[in-house]
Formats: structure tokens, sequence, C-alpha cells
């Protein structure tokens, strides 16, 4: 095959029975906020909740008789993983996955789940990509590349076939940017659509790696992004020319705007969004002049997070948005001061999640206790009420701002 | 009007241009460890998050010119007060709401920015609808009944219209009931399409109004549900009757089991669900032989869910799951003794998210530190597995299981 619109239209009839036709709905929330038109393509909702099953899928259904019979064998931590695993049991096919040693557990055991062999080796990706092809040239099982192959390619585009299909004059698709699958296959069958169409690529500040590859260049990436699905080092060979050709540019975004963005789908959208999928509407909202006014498909494509990253995310929105403060007094270490203080927080309106005392380590008179409480309010300007009410009190407090708010 | 399938159908063209036709999506995962056929109403999509627009726009769109002039008022603690609020500002009529006063401040922030004026008044709801009924009295705006009113429940029936039409073959609805406005909407609806349809409310544990009122009783109901929503001391006039024709049953549901349906549709589905809208998926888990084999169809009535609230579900799912374990032992008091014992949890695949000391409280030597650490494995049997490699290390640990797990 070459890739080509032809081959993005044969993939979307290929899979149409295998994968969801995932909703396109638009945000009036987001929208205002960006003061531009946003649609959402929730590939979050597909059944491992993530699009790589497109491709995935794409390319086992192009596996000869013979090659299906040999299995295959892939290398992922995450999304890729669980796709050709999900698909290659529902077609009988063997699958091994190799993932790196560090891969979160969740992930590890929701992919064997999933019917696959799990081979664990490797401190990364690459690594295990190694490995992979080793038991590939060992056992003739078919390896089967995350972004790098013309069939993967064509499977992500049908993306942005089922975005125009359903809202023809988008002005901008804005996609996350790892391997480059998933902005290649979808620029090729969004131009072939709609000529004039802008493509934007987001990747993350920790792995610029298609932006760099773009002028190049390799890009110094390294670390634990809270955008697992993008970091990648280098992007795909077959992506990039295609990418310099149909992409208007790739915009990189800070880790803490991602976090935020994974906030906001949760509390606005009622939506679980991993790091790679919100990247887009981090992009958006960090540079809403390069946006406003503008009719913006967004790709959210995976809900893939770690609970226990998504129960940090949430905790730490709230104190962002200044609705979770702490507060630092100091109060005699004498029965009754506790709660004086703790009636005028109420009558303050906050409400007390935590308190921790701590009496040696800071230099305080022995005759006093230093407090921190964590406290619930409605908004930054409630937390400053409060300690300005307990000051009036006679009470020594103070905001215990984030480290990021101290800049 | 009367509370007819055609009042619900002229509510469904009145509301059509100002609420979303949210998905109606099947979840394969779901139905296979319900083993029955599950569709999901996905009305946490809606813009306020709840199916509560639907009632509300039908009843301001059927006031009259004059009505509209004098403004609505209306007392609710969530998604009624939201949903008031945002198309009475919409349609350009004032909206004032009444909120207890230990409304979560979250809610009522997010009303206020929705356009109405907000006043906090009453312990609960009941004495907040007193109030409004004094306001409207005293102004002449139009008191806005969250569920006794027949316009409000010809909105939420178009909910089932929905379902039926997308999915006409469903056996049964499953839908939580709070006032009974939105169970008592769609029966009407979906006997009329389908006759033969079977009907099942869904209430907490405490709260199980409809079933007591059915049986000519009082329900003793009070407290914090996690299913706010859903948490009604007396159901509504107009809706009891209709329940009593059209339902099947109610089903009472533990908060657990509630608890349990909002994990797993984070981690799952992808979709921030209140607990009143995780009901009738607790419903289901929690009597599987109920609805075995069936095609169901589960209203997820609503998205607001508190921060705070989503993230501590989110950590016990992970502590109920055994991926989030806490392990007590004893261990000297010397340098080295913590260095020895992480490095074996580290070989034995156990990531430690947290350690405690504790050398005073416990009865255990002096030279002895009490420590408790909590930590990430993979499942169950990993922390089994964890302990017993310790305990043959020469380290007397033990799993320090959650309350509800020693019963």
């Amino acid at each position: 095959m070459t890739l080509s619109p032809d081959a993005i239209r044969d993939a979307a009839r290929a899979i149409a029975s295998g994968v969801h036709r995932t909703p396109f709905t638009h945000s009036r929330t987001l929208s205002e906020i960006a003061d531009a038109e946003i649609w959402l393509k929730l590939e979050n909702l597909q059944y491992t909740a993530s699009f790589k099953e497109r491709g995935a899928l794409n390319r086992l259904l192009a596996l000869s008789t013979a090659e299906r019979a040999a299995g295959v064998v892939a290398a992922s931590a995450g999304n890729h993983a669980q796709a050709v695993a999900w698909h290659a049991t529902r077609l009988g096919i063997e699958a091994t996955i190799v993932m790196p040693v560090p891969t979160p557990l969740v992930k590890i055991s929701g992919t064997e789940k999933l019917g696959a062999a799990i081979v664990l080796d490797g401190d990364s990706v690459t690594e295990a990509a190694d490995r992979a092809r080793q038991i590939s040239a060992e056992t003739g099982a078919v390896f089967i590349h995350p972004y790098d192959d013309e069939h993967v390619i064509a499977g992500q585009g049908t993306v942005a076939l089922e975005m125009l299909a359903d809202r023809p004059d988008l002005d901008t698709l804005v996609i996350p940017v790892g391997g480059g699958g998933l902005i290649a296959g979808c620029a090729i069958a969004a131009h072939d659509i709609s000529p004039g169409i802008e493509i934007v690529g987001v990747e993350t500040e920790m792995y610029p790696s298609m932006r760099a590859a773009l002028a190049g260049e390799t890009a110094t990436a390294a670390g634990y992004s809270i955008a697992d699905g993008i970091s990648v080092k280098i992007p795909g060979v077959l992506a990039l020319p295609i990418v310099r050709d149909l992409v208007s540019r790739i915009d990189i975004v800070r880790e803490g705007d991602i976090e935020q963005a994974v906030h906001l789908f949760a509390e606005i959208e009622k939506l679980v969004v991993e790091g790679a999928g919100a990247a887009p509407l981090a992009a958006v909202l960090a540079a809403p002049d390069q946006f406003a006014g503008k009719r913006l498909g967004l790709v959210v494509s995976g809900g893939n997070i770690d609970s226990r990253l998504l129960s940090s995310v949430l905790m730490r929105g709230l104190v962002r948005s200044g609705r979770l403060i702490r507060m630092s007094m100091q109060v005699s270490d004498l029965p009754g001061s506790l709660a004086n203080i703790t009636g005028l927080i109420a009558r303050l309106g906050g409400n007390i999640v935590e308190v921790e005392h701590e009496r040696w380590f800071r230099d305080v008179p022995v005759r006093l206790a230093q407090i921190e409480m964590l406290l619930e309010v409605r908004d930054g300007g409630d937390g400053s009420r409060i300690v300005q009410g307990l000051n009036e009190a006679g009470y020594a407090a103070r905001l215990v701002l984030p480290d990021s708010f101290s800049a």
C-alpha cells in the first residue's frame, strides 16, 4: 500500500465493525474559555480507551493467513499494548507484548486480561522494542510497530475522517504527537476532504521530538511526563515527511498545563482523559490568540490514566484553583485554643480537612505549637478572607502557597 | 396538561434545541461483568452535567409572558439548581436559587456562575424549599419544583424516548429514584413505545423513600449519602401513582456498592459519574441474577461529584481492589534497617508510596520502631506475596486490612 486518502478510506471500511465510532461533542464551557468553538473527538471512549485500536486493527487485518498463524509481537507500555492485545485476541491471533520493567502495574495486568502473553524486559520502550524484534526474529511472529507502519498510520487517519464527516467546516485539527502516526494519518485524510484545513500538532515540553526532527535536530527528551502516551524520543520515519508537508506547526505545552487540562476534562466535561489526550486542550488554553474565533477539532486521544495519578491531579487542581488551601499559624499549646480557632474558621465558611501539629522543628517558643491546616473554601478570595479574620482575632495565621505560586 | 406519552413527545420537541441528545453507548466490559447487555445513557454529558435540564427547561418554556417577567425561584443543593439557573439565564428569565447552608462550596459558585442569584438558607433542602416558597409568595416569582410538577416529569421522560429510539429492543430500564420525576416520566414514555418493558428504580439504602411510600410507609431517611442527587425523604405526589402502576420494583443499593460503581465508571468507562448516576450500575452488579441475559438501559443521570470526593473514591477503589495495601511491621530503630526492607520490597515488585514511623503508642520494645507502609502492587495476591517474602527474610510484617475487609 501507499499512504493515500484512499488507504485511509479503506481502513475505515476495514475496521468499522471492530472499533467504536466515538462521539464528537461540542463543549460550550471550553469554547467560552478559549473564545473559539471546540469539538472533542472522544477516543478515550474506545474499548481499550485510546485511538490506538484503529491502527492496530488495520495492521492485523492486513496479515496473511500464514502471518496470522505465526502470531504477532509488539512493544509498548500502554495503549498500543492494549490495542494489539485486544484485537489480536478477538481475531484469534496469538499476541506477545513486551513491556519495559518499570511499566505501571495496572497497565501490565490490563494487557494480560485482554489475552496477550506479557514479557517484561528493558528499562524503556526502546529496549522493550529490541526484545520484541528479537522475539519476532526467533519465532516468526510479526512485529507490530506502534506508529512507523503504513497500515497503522492509515488506521489512525480514520479519526479525522469521522471528525470531518460530522463537522465538515472545521478550521483546525489539534492533535497530540508522539511517534506521529496519528497526526500523519489525520493530516492526509483531512487535507483530502478539506484542503484549506490547518493541522496543529502538540508535544509535551519533555519530549519535543517531532519539532526537533522537523528542524533536523534530535531533541533532548527524557523523564516521566504526565503525557506518557506521547513520550517518544524519535518520531516515525514515515510520519516525518507527511508532517513536514501537511502540518502547520507543532506546539509545545508545559507539563503543568497538561495537568490542568486533565483536571478540566474531569471537572467540566466529566471525562477521564490521560495526559496525551489532554495535550491539545492544554495547547489551546496556553496560546488562546493562536486559536481564537476558529472551529477547532481536538483529538482526545485516550483515557488511560492511573487512578492514583488522576486522584493527585484532582487534589492539585483544587489547590491550583484556590479551593483547597494550607494555612499555617502558631497557637498556644493549651486546652481550648484549637476549639476557638476551628469555631472561627467554621463561621468564616472554611471546611477543615486536616490539622497537623508541629512542636519541634519550627522556630517557635516552647509553649506555642505550630499548626498547619488544610481547608476547603469556595475560592482563593475566601482563603484570604479567612486568614484576615483570624488575624483580626489575634491569631498570626498565614497562607502557605504551593511552590508554583511563589515564583 | 396531563401526564401522557404525548406530553413527553411535546416536551422532546420543545427542549430539543436547548439540551444535548446525549450518547447512549454500549459497554462491552460492564456487559461482561454483569452477564447482560448494558447500554449507558450519558446524561452526565449534559452542559450542567445532569438530566435535570430537561425537566427544568420544559417547565420554563411553559411559563406565560407575565410569569417569565416575574422570574423563577427554586430550592436545590445541586443539579436542579444548575439546571434552572442555566436555562432561565439562557431564556432571559431572572432566577433565584435557595440552597441549604451546608451546600458544598463548589456547587454554590457553580450555580452563581450560571447567572442565578443565590440565597443560602436552612439546614436541608426541605427548609430551603420553605424559604423559596416564601420568596415566591412575596415576589411573585414562579416556584419551580424539582420533581413534583407535570412539566418537569414530562421533560425527564424524554430520556427514555431517546434510549428507545436508539435501542427499541431494550428489556429493562434501570433508573435512579429520588423524588421520582425521572422514573415517572421515563416509565410513561417507555411503556407507550414498548408495553412489555420492565422499569426498575434504584434508591440508596440511606434514602429508601419511594419503596417505603409504595408500601404506605415513611422511610427513615437521613444523613450524607454519596448519592446526594437521590437523597430525598418524601417522593413526589405526582410520581407515586405512576411508579405504582408502571414500575416493576425499586432496588435498594448499599452506599459501598454505589461508591464502587463510581470507581468503575472512572476506571473502565473513563467517565466521571456522581453517586446517583452510578446507582443503577450498583444495582445491576449487586444482584446479577435479576438482570442476567437482559438488554439493559441504565440512566447515568449526572456527573456532578466533588473533586475531593472523587479523589477519595479513586484511592479507596485501589484499596478495595488490593492494588494499594498498608503493611505494618516492627523494625530495629537503627541505621540501615529501612534500607534493607525497602530494597526487599522493590525486588518483590512493590512500589512504596508512604512510610510512617510510630515509636510511642504501640506496644513495641523501645529499640524497635513500628512502621506502616503504603504500597502500590499489581493486585491483592502480590500484597500477600510481599508480606510472605518479608516474613521469610525475618521481618514480622503483616497486612493492615481496611475496615470493611475485617468483617
